[in-house]
Formats: C-alpha cells, sequence, structure tokens
C-alpha cells in the first residue's frame, strides 16, 4: 500500500497543474471531497453552477472554481478553466493504489519462452503462456491468465482476474479490470445440414494505448482479422463487444452495452447504457446512442439517437402498448377519415 | 461433503418451524419435491392453488399446505400460513453445502497484517490483502480475492471466484456468488481537451446484512463517497450497480438489470430482469418496474412501471414499427380531423 | 502449442472434406484469408454472391466457391454446396491451440474422491472438489474449478477460468469458455413476514453434448429439478440462464440475451442478441427472435418475432415517443371521428 496519506499545498497543486491560485498558498490539504461533504482539511470543488449556493456553507479548506465564481468564496482557492477536470488531477494524488512489487510472485506459473520486463509486476496465481510478452511498468494483479501470443503493453495493468486468452495485443497505460474477457473465441456458426459447426476464430484483439476495459467486460477475438479499439476508448462494465469490431478513438460506452460482429463505430462515440448496435452496420464519428437504444442501420450524421417508449405506471402503459399493435391500422383508419374530409 | 443424506421426522419439522402437524408425526421425511415428482419418501408441497388437484395423485409420503387443503389430502400433512416459506425453510435441511474446512488453505496468500478469524474458512488459491478483516465463520471458496481494506463480515460466505477490489465491506451473513466483483473502479471520466482523463474512485462499497449477490454481478465503489447497498438486497446474476448507488433494504433485482451513478432506489422495490435506471434519479419504496424497461425519470408513487412495445409476428410488428416514426405527425393529421369535424 | 504452422495440399483438403476438385491439386496452402485479404499461399472462399467482383483480384492461391462460380475464377478451385461450411472445416486445420499436457498441474487441487481419466488435462490453479468426475481427453485450463458431484464429459474443454459449482453434468465435446459460471443458486426467495428467506436450489445442471457457452455466460441450477440444455445449444457471451430453464437441441442464443425461470425453449430456434424471455413461457420449434425483444408469451408458431420501436433522432424520437404515452386516447379520439363520420 501507498502507506500513510498525502498532503499537500495548494501553491504546489497550483504550480503541478497549472491553477491560478488565490489566497494563501500554504494552506495544507489531505483530501478531495464534495462541498457538501468537505472537511476542514480537504479541497472541494465546483463544476455544476447548481451548487454554487454551497460556497457558502462548506467546511473546506480550499475550493476548485471557476473564475467567475472566485467572488463567491471567501477562503482559498484554485481557479481553473474546468474545474472537473482539475478536480480529477488533484483528487488522483490522493489514491491508494495497492502494492504492486516488482518481479513475479513465486506462485506465478510462466511460460518458459515469455518475455517479461524486469520492471512488470507479476501476481500471486498468475498465469503466463507460450509467446506471452509483458511490457516495462505492466501490473498483472492475482488470478490473471495472459494466454498465447498475448502482449501486455508498458505501463498497463490488469487489476485483477483477468483473462486475455490468444492473439491479446494491450497498448501503453491499458487498464483492464477484474472479471474481462478478451480474445475468446468470437460466435462463428455454420449451419451444416442438421447442427451446428464452429467457425474457427484465427484473429485477434488489438486494443490501443490509453484504453479501459470494465469489470466483466467481454471482447471476442476476430474471425479472420482482429477485433480492433482504437487508443483511448473507454468501456464500462459488462459490455460485449463481438468478433471483428472496430471501435474508434475516444469513445467511450456505458454498462451493459453490446456491439454485433464486424459493426464499425466511429470517434468520439458516446454508447449509453444497455444500447446495442447490430452486426455489420457503421456508426458515424460523434454519434450519441441513449441507453437501452438499438441500432438496426448504419447512422452516418452525428447526432443524438434514441429509440424505445417512455416509462408509465402500469396500468396505462397496458392500454398503449396494445394499441401499438394497431397502429399501422390506425393509420389506415386516419387515411379513410382524411379522404372522407376531402371535398 | 456433508456426507450422508439427512432424514427428518414430521413431529420434528412440525416443532422446528411452528407448524401444525396434522397426522402421523412419526412419518420420515429424506428430501423435499413437487406434488408431481416426489418420492415416497419426500414430502411435497402446495403453495399454489392451481396445484391442488396434485394431491390426490402425489407420492409424497407427506405435504405441506394451507388449512383449507387439508381436506383434499389424505395422508400426513404439516399445515402453514405460508406453505411457501415453510417449505423454503425444510429444504434448506436437505441442502449439501461443500465442506468447508477451518482455517486457511496452505496455497492462499495471505497479507501479513489480514485479519483472519480462527473460524473463518480460507480456499484454496485465495489472496487476501494489507488492511482486509474476515470475520468469524467467514467461507472464502477457492480463487477468492480480498482486496485493500476489504471487509467479510461474520458467517458472510464467498462462494468462489469472488473478488472485492478495494474498499469493500460486507455485513453479516452475505452471499456472493462466483464472478462477482465488487469495488472496481467505477466509471468516472472528464473530457480534457481532445481526450478523456480519469476520475479517480476513492469512495468504497457497503453491503449490508443479509445480502446476496448473483454470479458475474458487479457493484462499483463510489467516487467520493460509497456505494450502498442497505440490508437484505437481493441481487440477481450479471447485474450492473454503478458508482454511488444506493438501494434500499429489502429491494430485489432480477438478472441483467443495471443501475446507472448516483440513482437511489427505495425499499422494497422489485427490478425486473433486464430493466435500467438512469443515473441520479430516486425511486420511492414499493416500486416495481417490469423487465426490460427503462427509467428515465425520478419515480415518486408506489406502484408498478414499464416501457416498451409488446412482442409480434415480425412482419406486423414492421408495419406499427414504421408508423411510430411519424406518430406525432399522425396526431397532427388527427387534430386537423377534430379540427375541421367541429362546426 | 501446436507449433509449425500446418501447410496441406488442394487435393489432400478436397478428399478430406468431400468437396470438388478443379484445377491443380498440388497447390499448396498455409492458411485461410477473405478474398480481399488473402495472401498468394492462403485459399479464400465465396459464401455471399455480393462478393463475387472479388475473384477476379484476389491473390488466393485457391478459393472454396459454389459450382456456378467456377467460371469466373481462374485458377484452382474447390467446389462446395455449401463454401461456408467446408470453409470452417477448411479453417479448423489452421488454428493454433495452446498445448494441454495431458496429466494433472502440480499446482491444482484435486479432491482425493474425485475421478479424472488419465487423459485428461488438468491445468495450473485448478480445483476439483468432491464427487467430480473429468472425463477422457477432456482440458481444464488455467483457474477452472469443478465442484460437488460435477461432471465433465469426455474430450470436453473448459477453456480457462470456468467455474462450475454444483451438481454440473457437461456432456461430450462441450465447450466453455472464461468467467462462465454453471450451477450457481437460481434466483429463489420467499418473503417471509417482513423479509426475503431463500429458497435451497437443490437441483443442478445437465448440458447436452456439443454444447458451446460462452464467455461470462451464466446457467443457474434448478430449484428442484434440473436446469437443461440439449445437445448442440450454442450460447454467446454474457447470457443469462435462469434456474429450471430447458432450451432444445441446436437452439443459438446471441451475446445478452436472457431466459428467465422455467420457461422453455424449442429447438433450432434463434434468440438475438440481448433479447429476454420471461419466466415460465413455452417457445416452440424454429422460432427467431430479434435483437433486444422481450417475449412476454409463449409462441406457439415458428417465425420471426419482434418487439421496441425503430431508432431516431433524438428530437424526432422524442416526439413520438410522447405520444405513445396518450396511443389509447388518440385511438379513443379517431373512433370518435369515425362515429361523426357515419351517416
Amino acid at each position: 500500500m501507498s502507506g500513510v496519506q498525502a498532503t499537500h499545498t495548494l501553491a504546489e497543486l497550483a504550480k503541478r497543474f497549472a491553477l491560478e491560485l488565490r489566497g494563501d498558498g500554504g494552506v495544507s490539504i489531505d483530501g478531495v471531497a464534495t462541498l457538501a461533504a468537505a472537511q476542514s482539511t480537504q479541497i472541494g470543488f465546483l463544476a455544476n453552477p447548481r451548487y454554487r449556493g454551497e460556497l457558502a456553507t462548506t467546511q473546506a479548506a480550499a475550493v476548485i472554481l471557476r473564475a467567475e465564481d472566485v467572488e463567491h468564496f471567501a477562503r482559498a482557492a484554485l481557479v481553473a478553466k474546468d474545474p472537473y477536470v482539475a478536480y480529477a488531477k488533484i483528487a488522483a494524488l490522493f489514491e491508494r493504489q495497492p502494492a504492486s512489487a516488482r518481479g513475479i510472485h513465486p506462485s506465478a506459473v510462466i511460460a518458459a519462452d515469455a518475455q517479461i520486463s524486469a520492471s512488470a509486476s507479476i501476481g500471486p496465481f498468475c498465469v503466463v503462456e507460450a509467446g506471452a510478452r509483458i511490457g516495462d511498468g505492466a501490473v498483472l494483479g492475482p488470478h490473471c491468465h495472459v494466454g498465447m501470443d498475448c502482449h501486455v503493453g508498458a505501463q498497463s495493468r490488469l487489476v485483477a482476474r483477468v483473462t486475455l486468452v490468444a492473439r491479446v495485443r494491450l497498448g501503453k497505460r491499458v487498464l483492464v479490470h477484474p472479471g474481462a474477457v478478451l480474445g475468446a473465441d468470437g460466435f462463428g456458426l455454420a449451419f451444416d445440414a442438421d447442427r451446428w459447426i464452429k467457425v474457427p476464430q484465427l484473429g485477434g484483439v488489438v486494443v490501443g494505448d490509453d484504453c479501459e476495459i470494465g469489470a466483466n467486460t467481454t471482447i471476442d477475438r476476430g474471425t479472420l482479422e482482429d477485433t480492433v479499439l482504437e487508443e483511448d476508448v473507454r468501456l464500462d462494465n459488462q459490455i460485449q463487444i463481438a468478433h471483428n469490431v472496430r471501435i474508434g478513438a475516444h469513445t467511450a460506452m456505458a454498462g451493459c452495452s453490446a456491439v454485433a460482429g464486424s459493426a464499425k463505430i466511429g470517434r468520439w462515440c458516446l454508447i449509453g447504457g444497455g444500447a446495442g448496435v447490430l452486426g455489420h452496420l457503421e456508426i458515424a464519428d460523434k454519434v450519441t446512442i441513449t441507453s437501452m437504444a438499438l441500432v438496426t442501420h448504419s447512422i452516418h450524421e452525428p447526432g443524438e439517437y434514441s429509440s424505445g417508449t417512455p416509462i408509465q405506471d402500469n396500468r396505462n402503459w397496458r392500454r398503449n402498448a396494445a394499441r401499438f399493435k394497431h397502429l399501422d391500422e390506425l393509420n389506415r383508419r386516419v387515411q379513410a377519415l382524411e379522404k372522407d374530409a376531402k371535398p
């Protein structure tokens, strides 16, 4: 463990993150908190103007805020263009990480030809198979499994119990949370007379630098070529990425969303929780899909897209849902009325 | 293993669970079953009046039933106000549990400062990290990982391959099924100019007494404060609980449902399978959400809520769905007709 | 690892898979690829007539195609009735599998009374509990857990980190991907006055021959009887199968779909990604459910079924969705107009 709690002066934080200091730079900070919960040794932040009123009552030693809010706070402050970004950077100083002893835990099972950097850390009960490479400063927490021909880039971290099945190449600074499975067989089947036969999955998975992959998320390897995440893709928990999918740089997907085989998603997209994208579609850059929507055709224009119906009390919903089953007929009835109404 | 199959007399069961005995208390029972499948040494139960007819044909040695059904069964019976509850309690006597040898399996890796009760059981290939505490009678099955500063309360059971990442506090008698990940990083991101930066997740997860957490379910730790499950919350498999969520006591959620960040769900709620709750919403006590509904605004009144459309054969569905895209226009056409119709 | 890359002549492939050889049988093949990506030592395939144009430009040494396409390709070919099936079979020759040394890895923990075939392979950090049986040629990759009274049939393969909790019986040639959990407690609860009590789950899980079970998929064991997958059932990743479900032979389910308790699904069904089936329903043979549809009543006729609404840009969707909340009222307004319109 990182041991004792860190302490930083305001002046030090201002310098480190290029923020403007207002007031006493000698104020000592030992943590971050919301304005409402902050104690007198912590720094708070005002990112959403809705909470401006809390500046008057917060116990925080100092606050991170925008220039236009400085006048509302009587004590020391750090002025940021984007206080949420500044808060995120400062908060990182106060995060305790479990210790990761350099080197290989004696319980780990390592293939003879695996290449492991001397500065990497391999935790208890890890298995590293033939042809694998683990880069400088990379960390494998307990119970990780780096399969055949998989690469873990420098400074990447498999938090714990991550499985890379085969031909998975992670870039640098990739963060993978527990339970994630990368490089399992894509779901490839052919129907042979009266039963399924398996279509071998000969491709791999390529994950770009700075990607993050959530707990219990699955990314299948490609059929002939690779499944690809470009750099800085951010996947939440329990996401399913099927074989041959390509996800553009800086796209973020919320929990339980899924992308079917061979779909291509653009850059800077936001995919809402539980949303689905059918196979072989293309989605342009800067597209937002709202939660639990299903994308059934390619989307060529940036913008926000949705499907589904609003939530209602069950009684009213039942009545409306029953009418949905006859919506086409209702349209025809209106057409008939329109025809009659015309002179 | 618990070894030999248990046997209990009806009189013993009646006394133990405060049920009324009708008929021969000496009848010996070695298992529970449905009326249809029961053998002559097993006890059946009649919870749903729909199956009353099976009382005449069942081979069961005895039946658990309501007072008003006693007349329909000729042999020995246990009379219960709620036969399903009585059945559940009796069935528990016949459940075989894998043996959990007291003490720490020699393969387990335990941090020097972890506090482990002498009556706890730590299975093979477990990892218990710094600052962790394992309470009296707690059981960790194989491949469990109790991370930094995590607590497992007395009599709690991590069935197998459960990961508690950091700052997770489980109450007493909590049951966690395989593949569950508690305390992983919440999905916190800030957009810094042209790429994502990570918002540190400094909070933890608090799970109340008697909670149950299903296989491959994920519960992220909070950003600044904790993600909280109050007591007796029951989560099925593959559920996603995001950071800072609070779930009220006695709420049950079915498989594949999900709750986005900072949402608050009341007590005695029932959330259907695959349902979703958007972030920062509040749901009152005693709210039922039907399967695959999406909650897009706060719900302040108890009751049942739904969204979605009914399933139909694809041809009709396509026609109706196409009309949905013009529903607002259809409404305007009807308005026009109404206007014309008025004198 | 299987070591060097395999090489096969066209004549050899034709004979082995009963395909018709056109042209030079001595052509040597060292891999499979799409027509677009194939190198001069690989074999391509034409399954979809849409790509026929690529026959003219492909670098492939040979192509698998239908008889009617032979005239469009100038070099050697294998003629197949179903080129996709032929390709799948040929591709399997080029798939490298990680080595699975016969016998039990020294780190594995095996119960004294477990029965393990001498030709089985048990990987590092596996746990095999009391009453378990592992059949001939079966493979357990790293971190697998075969619980109490579980059976793994001959030639079955648990790729890695698979958990069979209790009373799970896998047939022959079953393939289970990492993170899958079979045989966890079904979600059985009874409400006892003011809190939940657990309904013991005394049944097991039976999985037929040739089934495939995806990464992080969960299949709960039955309450009193078994949860059953008949032969050749194919489950993709992150699927949830609740207790007492029965799935008919040759049915395939795509990722993130879910089946609630006691539902029965027929044979040769196709269940789309993210689709749900409510509890206690029956679905006939040869039913297709489209992605993210919710099956709320039994389906007795083969065919394709859907629910949901089409995706739209958010602005139009909001307008239409708002009208959905008054669809029953709209219907009544149209009825009123129809009444007025009638003489």
